[in-house]
């Protein structure tokens, strides 16, 4: 069977034919097409949506390459677009480096990369430029994949962490720990059975039906570290507190049986393609109502509060508080 | 000591610490420290320099990571800076993506940290956005470093390879294969003494140098696979062919001596720091004494021209000429 090499990434024959033959068939657009060592973006092409680009960049290691709803392509894909996209803005074009290892099978690259090219076509979203590395045997582990991505801010668009405010109210846009609870499900052979599968999502439909709200403050997709990390983010920035209703988390049956199971919440699951939202409390009911229209947030719901007092805490189904710390690491590494 | 753990990539607070005790401090900047999940970048700045937004990347994943002349951090920011700078843009904003070993040295971090900032500093860049990502001990090698960078290329300016006909000359911005021997000696232990140093650079200023001459055609700087790969990129792209002088080649003795101890050719080892020129010809001279003025130009030199003729050649010393084909893969891995 076919396999990555040395050659692969080492700027010869091998290389332009991986790049000529995968890459540039997956990925086809005309600015990738130029082929030239960067992407040309007619900068009209930015200012007509907007006055600020949104550039963000993340890379993926997860493990394994392949789970219930979605792959490191799709994820690589899903979560540098939502980086983006929490801005406000429409995410539009992607870079994409990848690492190989010496030995990766040709048909396991050739899958993810076609999983990239399908998610971002689905999104509107096109890959502009590239690069291809091949480390020796045992200096990787099969595929890391970088991407960089941009788009540009509508005009007037503040959205961001430093305008909460105390009375306003947190959401999020749908149940918590689907991805966390499928990684942790496949590789720790728990054997749990019934709705486990990754959120993975590009969000820029949810997110820009959101657009126009008055009220809409800071919006965050809720990846490693979970809910409770971007609360923390949230309440650090902010210099207020947060409060959280456990009564009130959207949790599969499903997600809350594997963290039963293994002492953890869910609200420190990673997830892709989940958004915290903070909205003022008058516009909560309305942000919700949008959400709800939205295939991708079909189960959002109002979680919580920003208080004055600091701090991020959980007032339990019998009503009795707790303070949530961060944790100092997530339960499992190569998460995303 | 001090080393990094798998905590420090959880999104927990490892993650924080780590970013904000050293990422935050060394880059530090206005775009940076708001800490959103993605830098925002004012769309005058761009516009008010071109318009079209140049967009490129690259994954360093170079063994050793410290060598005389530079280090992957270095190497991190040069790198991608001279994919967008070919294009005549001003590389200004970067982003970072980390892949770290568990177990990787801090001090090691910190050091690569450091020269990136220095780096990027003493060519205006600043680095807006990031992502850190740790795998266990044995999935990755040590570390590995994506950037992505944008700049805005001046309006009217169309270097590119689709302009290159036949009757153009072909220039180098200095002498051929610094870096590729440089890390081959490191590497192999060849003890080769003398001047070996990689030209790991900033291209900038030498680029900008040529901004507004006319004639300029095509430039790319001459990486892996070094300037024979540029050579068959540009005889591919334009359809016509190239031929090389061997005697007109700038190679320093010591990389000189290293490829006659190894049968190898300069021609295809990597540089980190130079740049390869079509340009009519009417214009060389002109070009070369542009070069020539610069810093990082004094050995620039004519090395050869664009034929009809399809394919690579060099004519050698006693005027035989032979065809140069693209090696199916370079002499080293992870060169870059």
């Amino acid at each position: 069977m076919k396999q990555i090499t040395l050659a692969h990434g080492s700027g010869g024959q091998a290389m332009q034919q991986l790049i000529g033959e995968l890459f540039m068939r997956a990925f086809a657009n005309p600015l990738l097409n130029e082929q030239e060592d960067q992407a040309r973006i007619p900068l009209h092409e930015l200012t007509a949506h907007g006055d600020r680009l949104a550039f963000s960049t993340d890379s993926y290691v997860i493990d394994p390459l392949f789970f219930p709803g979605g792959d490191i392509g799709k994820l690589a894909v899903c979560g540098t677009a939502n980086d983006v996209a929490v801005s406000g803005a429409v995410p539009r074009w992607l870079s994409c480096g990848f690492i190989l290892e010496e030995g990766l099978e040709m048909a396991t690259l050739e899958r993810i990369v076609t999983s990239m090219a399908a998610t971002a076509a689905a999104a509107g979203i096109t890959i502009v430029t590239g690069d291809t590395k091949v480390v020796p045997r045992g200096a990787a582990d099969k595929v890391f994949i970088n991407t960089a991505g941009i788009g540009s801010i509508p005009g007037g668009l503040n959205w961001g962490m430093r305008q909460i405010a105390v009375g306003d109210v947190l959401l999020v846009s749908g149940t918590l720990g689907d991805h966390g609870a499928t990684i942790l499900n496949l590789r720790e052979g728990l054997g749990l059975e019934g709705d486990l599968q990754s959120d993975c999502a590009v969000l820029t439909p949810l997110i820009q039906a959101l657009r126009d709200v008055p009220g809409v403050k800071a919006l965050r997709d809720a990846t490693r570290g979970g809910v409770n990390a971007v609360a923390h983010e949230f309440a650090a920035s902010s210099g207020c507190g947060i409060e959280l209703q456990e009564g009130a988390l959207p949790v599969k049956s499903a997600v809350r049986g594997a963290c039963e199971l293994l002492g953890l919440d869910p609200l420190n699951f990673a997830n892709e393609g989940k958004l915290a939202i903070v909205v003022e409390r008058s516009a909560a009911q309305q942000v919700l109502a949008l959400l709800h229209q939205q295939p991708l947030g079909q189960n959002a719901a109002i979680i919580g509060e920003v208080v004055e007092r600091k701090g991020v805490r959980l007032t339990g189904l019998y009503g009795v508080k707790r303070t949530l710390n961060l944790p100092h690491a997530e339960p499992l590494p190569r998460i995303c």
